[in-house]
């Protein structure tokens, strides 16, 4: 275990993950030595103010990797798939939160308090699973460790956030022009956003599943160590919403499992808040969740489509859980148990 | 048969559905001999204009049924629960928007080009579906017919005018309030809907499912008569969309089935408009649907979670196929089949 407090680099620090990880890092208490801010050229020497201090951006390139020893990246999968391996030959933990790795089986793909165990298996590449999955995986670990999961059935509400600066600029001025009664040509989504829902969210597999519903299904399996014969399926549906994610999912158990129980357990689990009491309306909805590091469920109850199986409505700040906050998170636990 | 034209009445002329009724029946050929138009007294002595005519809203009284063959009711349970029994006993058949009678034994409830024949058991009383249920219909008998479905999981995004000329406004209201960062607060809605999604529709019921929840389930197998081994479950959320309820849907059959027959299937079949090319980006979103008559198929593809099952995205205009277009289309066929 090394004595010595870690020198950390934010790759991607001007994105929208990127301004996201820099509040995290600033609310939480994570102990570093130096830290440093590196972008594409295109946003090199901008100015960043961080903990009062104001840093200058600078632009990626190999050598501003040596000395580092953990990076929190979020700068697309092209940049992901370059610096991640030169980072790790350099010595330096790449936390990824690009697809680039996910799926590859020498990197583990974890959500902080699920899996930690994984990070020790590292290579010099972790990855941070996608915003989908990672609001899942919470609830679903601790289902899963008590009833075991035998299918999993996923809708989502996305918001637009999750594709990035572009997309939210997009939803409000294809809302202001609609509600002068113009039409609008979208740019960053394929139909108009604004008062609309749109059935695809990243590119078409060969399947006919969209490689966002694909995800859940392959990240859900690799992180909660699901064998083939759990059955996983996704619908992913992108909603005129800012920020957070909202999913309706019906699982099916193998043991005999009831709301009541189910909810005490998640009640109970890390990072989970349960927001259900339908007495007094109380369930979570994406703005409520804006902001907040919890995963939120609520609409919890008996499946009526399965012998034993549960319904239940779970939202999270797909910018946080979803992104920048289990970034920071991994790079805590890396820190404290001495993994970089 | 009888053979002279009926005479008709509208209930709830000037709500929402009411409004959409008088659409479809101007740009549809039903033939009738009169027509009127009833209201509550609130709504009573406004003028309508139809067919280049202008009518007296008429409050509606016991007597406005004497001589009226059929009535297209869409004013809320309450008014159908008073109403209909008397329209019913003067010989007037009624057919209900309301959820009122959908799940009395007496009542066929029915589709249009989906289950014609209950029609014919009527006794004066004819239910038309919730509209959450209603776009599913056509295509769920199409595939029940050739696969025979075992189990029916359903995630709505349903349009605020589903909840009224009220929602609608407070949508609108509620957008333009927080485009210029001021709060709002919700009337119409237990949460804000501007930028958000409610994961409850309708009333809570015990077993924690809301009835518009509930509705999905009871009416789907009443109208195409499956028994209570095919299990169904659906989790209704609101979405900031004005018109168009969208469903993403999974289903597993008993017999094989495969998403390429299934398309064709769906193709050829009345009522469907099928939007599923994947190397175009077609698919349908509700703001393409509003205003249209079809119900709305894509994202047609083999279930990953069933061994034999199919997901889909279903969307329709909540108004039409939902509400107003069946209603007409009853009434036509009533008037066809010589049931009035």
């Amino acid at each position: 275990m090394k004595q010595s407090l870690p020198n950390l680099a934010v790759l991607g620090a001007t994105g929208v993950v990127g301004r996201e990880i820099l509040k995290i890092l600033e609310e939480n208490k994570v102990e570093y030595n130096s830290i440093k801010f590196l972008a594409s050229s295109r946003s090199a020497g901008s100015k960043i103010d961080f903990k009062g201090k104001s840093y200058t951006v600078v632009e990626a390139k190999p050598e501003e990797f040596d000395g580092v020893n953990i990076c929190l990246a979020s700068a697309g999968g092209e940049t992901s798939k370059h610096f991640a391996p030169i980072s790790a030959e350099k010595g330096c933990v790449f936390i990824d939160n690009s697809s680039a790795f996910r799926m590859d089986e020498n990197v583990p793909l974890v959500i902080a308090g699920v899996n930690d165990e994984d990070l020790k298996t590292h290579k010099g590449i972790i990855s941070n699973p996608n915003c989908s999955t990672s609001q899942l995986m919470l609830p679903l670990k601790a289902l899963n460790d008590k009833y075991k999961i035998k299918r999993l059935i996923v809708s989502t509400y996305q918001a637009v956030s999750g594709a990035g600066l572009k997309a939210i600029n997009e939803l409000t001025d294809n809302i202001k022009t609609n509600l002068v009664g113009m039409p609008y040509e979208p740019k960053a989504f394929k139909y108009e956003i604004a008062f609309n829902v749109i059935p695809q969210i990243d590119v078409f597999c060969e399947n006919g599943y969209t490689k966002e519903e694909m995800k859940v299904t392959n990240e859900t399996r690799k992180i909660l160590h699901l064998g083939q014969d759990v059955k996983i399926s996704c619908s992913a549906v992108r909603v005129p919403v800012y920020i957070g994610h909202s999913e309706a999912v019906s699982v099916e158990f193998v043991e005999k499992v009831d709301a009541k129980e189910a909810r005490e357990l998640l009640k109970n689990t890390w990072g989970i808040e349960v927001r259900d009491d339908i007495s007094t309306y109380t369930y979570p909805t994406p703005k409520d969740a804006a902001g907040k590091n919890p995963v939120y469920v609520g609409r919890i109850r008996n499946s009526i489509a399965f012998d034993s199986g549960l319904d239940f409505f779970c939202v999270a700040d797909n910018l946080r859980i979803g992104a920048a906050l289990n970034t920071v998170r991994l790079a805590q636990k890396v820190i404290e148990m001495g993994l970089y």
